[in-house]
């Protein structure tokens, strides 16, 4: 592709980029295709000359578009928001454009030091406490390909500090004990098995009726580990658990953490950006006692994915845990002690310029805006969960503090209102709305979780109208 | 940002892009920022309104642009090539608009089969064996976000087929041995370590003066560890390593593998893509024996970082050491079990729409494009090696089949080469040169890597020039 048809078909992207963005509501929200129907469509052998750009657009047109789910589209009630906003599609096309590499510092400075900055300014935008401020003695952050990633980078530091660092040497997790309640998301369990910390020392700690975590319970868990010579290294502590928005008692864990020097780590992954809204505020509580904490500018921000914020109180642990430094790595910034090295951040040795967006959404989006997405949500969640309990027909299975409702159709039999509610939830979905279903300890739920930027009253009027016509079919 | 807003500013950002590009040899290959430079050129706080596109631009003008090192610089000679390509830009830009998630088939069909169609191309383009295609028996390919996280990801498949899954439950990895030469990149002592194998448990194979693997010695130490009740799982055979471009023995390893069952993993992260190239199908001699292989089109083919491709023939050990299932994530698609869900393929949860890039750069770009690329860059190094061969100054330390030279200032001592190669590297690097360093045993290096697709006969002539007037002052 030359210069000139790059800027020909890329004008030509913009504007089919706007066009599906505001056109998105008019699409079915989630594909009709079968499971094969993208892959027979399409050739199943690479071209042997080069094409032009019109004809993958056609292709983009005939089997892409019909085979996506639209994560964008008003009616998006499932799974959680993944929101993107022009600025940050932007930033992440001049990110795709300079094509550097910010791995080290010395391979592209200013990838690392806005990066830095962006951190920092999401501290202050958050109201997040200054021991995860890149000033600060101890702490600092990174930007995570994911709450996953940045959930095994907490597991990972946490690790290294409750062995003193000779896992690195002996790999012996053996006597390693991992806390949390059942509604933590999937990648706790996930990261602690990659760090070789077996399902058998992960223990779940039992919740309350709001699905929050007893702190005496883990203490007496805690207790008993030690009793048995195991060494409690890790608590996760849920602010808004996916499945029921729960957020654990992150200050009495606070507690029972430092009393036994055990790493405390705090999942915003979905809730925490409600820290933009002052009002919101207190689902920061407890954090400033975590030595780790992450939340995703790629859900409820604007920000698309991947951009997850992870900030650590004990950047020594994580260098320990992650820094290797090649002889081809080397360079005398870096020895100098002056820069950070992300690399040693993460996971993976590569990184884009993933700040870049950050930076373009929060300037020319602004925050006001995000505040308002965030406030309208909230707003729309709390009317719909008042609609909803004043229906008789419905019970609200989990709390509702936020953005999300979990409802289960009412009887006084938990297996018939199980049967009811997966009735319910086979028939919710329709072209213009898409639910997820979960699993509440015994009872089955419906979630609504109201997060697309798109999405305004007329969608969650619409939402609720339908639901309350299937459950009217149903009972 | 309104819509028209986007086109507008989207218009400009593709010719911005544009003019970048094709006027980045004119800049300077490296930043000539110190550390702390961009940041202090940066407000401290966000803004508290929504600023104009033009604002931000003018900051990226100011700060950003001098702020980066140019990795698709014609000059770039250093660590290893990040090609981008017009319609890869295109394809990332796209992932962007349409801001869907491919965790799971159901969550965006398209997403998924479009990039089991393209692993299934690549391994066609590529030459590589059948047994990864995804219509084999247990075998198939996913894109990962690096080299990295596909390492990673063979190593955890590893340690859940040689622990029969026990793994998951106890963590206990304490009787796990890995092997690999000192050539190894790094991300195999991370990944290791992550994965709970301690560096006590990783094996230096010896090398031989190539830096190939010796297979006598791995069997050596196989057989030693077995007799000491240890249990070898994992194989690592560069196919080209970052630091002297070696290439292990593989068909001789994976007898050995095959013997004691062994995990063979094969990184070809840089040097595989050469496999475009028929004659140079020799970089993939043994792989249809290996477990698991990777290679990054982010490298040397032109679609932007992150694009790793890796296959494995065991799929089982791969889902089962990562899948796992909360309730919130399941869907009929995936019980029936005619889908494939890539979360359970990888470390993250969410993923981008990643293979869109690697569509439009086969297709737009063509791969008669790409051979071309890597025909004159194995060319130009050809050549270059035997100006190299022919000044008597200068001895090459490593093998140089394809696009990666390592020398060093000639003298019959050690030290002394190692000091006046030190003083070559320090005065290699001008404003349209870049290098880097590495240790080979005991030796001292100037790597010198021809891989970015702007890159001719000329930078690679006056590249030579300026290295022998250096080493004309030097000695």
């Amino acid at each position: 592709m030359t210069p000139d048809e790059f800027r020909r078909h890329g004008h030509e992207l913009i504007d089919w980029i706007a066009d599906h963005v505001e056109g998105v509501a008019e699409r079915p929200v989630q594909s009709a295709f079968e499971p094969g129907d993208v892959r027979a469509a399409l050739p199943e052998h690479p071209p042997t000359a080069p094409e032009s750009f019109d004809a993958v657009m056609a292709d983009v047109e005939r089997v892409i578009v019909p085979g996506i789910t639209n994560w964008q589209h008003p009616g998006w009630f499932a799974y959680f928001p993944a929101n993107t906003s022009y600025p940050s599609i932007l930033g992440e096309l001049m990110s795709a454009g300079l094509g550097v590499q910010g791995m080290s510092w010395i391979t592209s400075p200013a990838c690392t030091e806005l990066e830095t900055l962006m951190l920092d300014w999401m501290l202050e935008l958050l109201g997040l406490p200054d021991r995860f401020h890149s000033t600060s003695a101890t702490g600092g952050g990174v930007i995570q390909g994911s709450a996953s990633e940045a959930t095994l980078v907490a597991i990972l530091s946490a690790r290294h500090r409750a062995t003193n660092g000779d896992v690195n040497r002996t790999g012996d997790t053996t006597t390693l004990v991992a806390y949390s309640t059942s509604q933590a998301h999937s990648s706790i369990e996930k990261g602690l098995r990659i760090a070789g910390i077996g399902t058998d020392r992960l223990r779940i700690v039992p919740h309350d009726e709001t699905f929050s975590m007893q702190p005496d319970a883990l203490r007496t868990m805690v207790e008993a580990d030690i009793e048995a010579g195991l060494t409690p290294f890790f608590v996760n502590a849920n602010h808004g658990s996916t499945s029921s928005m729960a957020f654990d008692p992150t200050p009495a864990l606070a507690d029972i953490c430092a009393d036994h020097d055990i790493w405390l780590h705090v999942d915003g992954a979905m809730s925490g950006i409600a820290g933009l809204v002052p009002e919101f505020r207190w689902v920061n509580d407890g954090i400033e006692r975590a030595d780790s904490y992450c939340t995703n500018p790629h859900k409820w921000m604007g920000v698309n994915f991947d951009c997850t914020t992870y900030w650590t109180a004990d950047r020594a642990a994580l260098l320990g845990a992650l820094s290797i430094l090649p002889e081809y790595l080397r360079s005398s910034a870096a020895e100098s002690g002056a820069v950070i090295d992300y690399r040693d951040w993460q996971v993976p040795l590569g990184r884009r310029f993933r700040a870049l967006k950050l930076w373009f959404a929060i300037r020319c989006e602004g925050v006001d805006s995000f505040q308002a997405t965030i406030r309208d949500h909230v707003a729309m969640t709390q009317h719909l969960a008042e609609q909803i309990s004043s229906d008789s027909r419905f019970d609200i299975v989990a709390p509702h503090p936020l953005n999300l409702v979990c409802l289960a159709v009412h009887s006084d039999s938990t297996d018939r209102a199980n049967e009811l509610t997966e009735a319910l939830i086979q028939h919710a979905d329709t072209a213009d709305f898409h639910f997820t279903r979960t699993l509440l300890d015994t009872r089955v739920a419906l979630r609504i979780s109201i997060g697309a930027r798109s999405t305004t009253q007329v969608q969650v009027d619409a939402a609720w109208e339908h639901l309350r016509d299937v459950v009217g079919r149903l009972v």
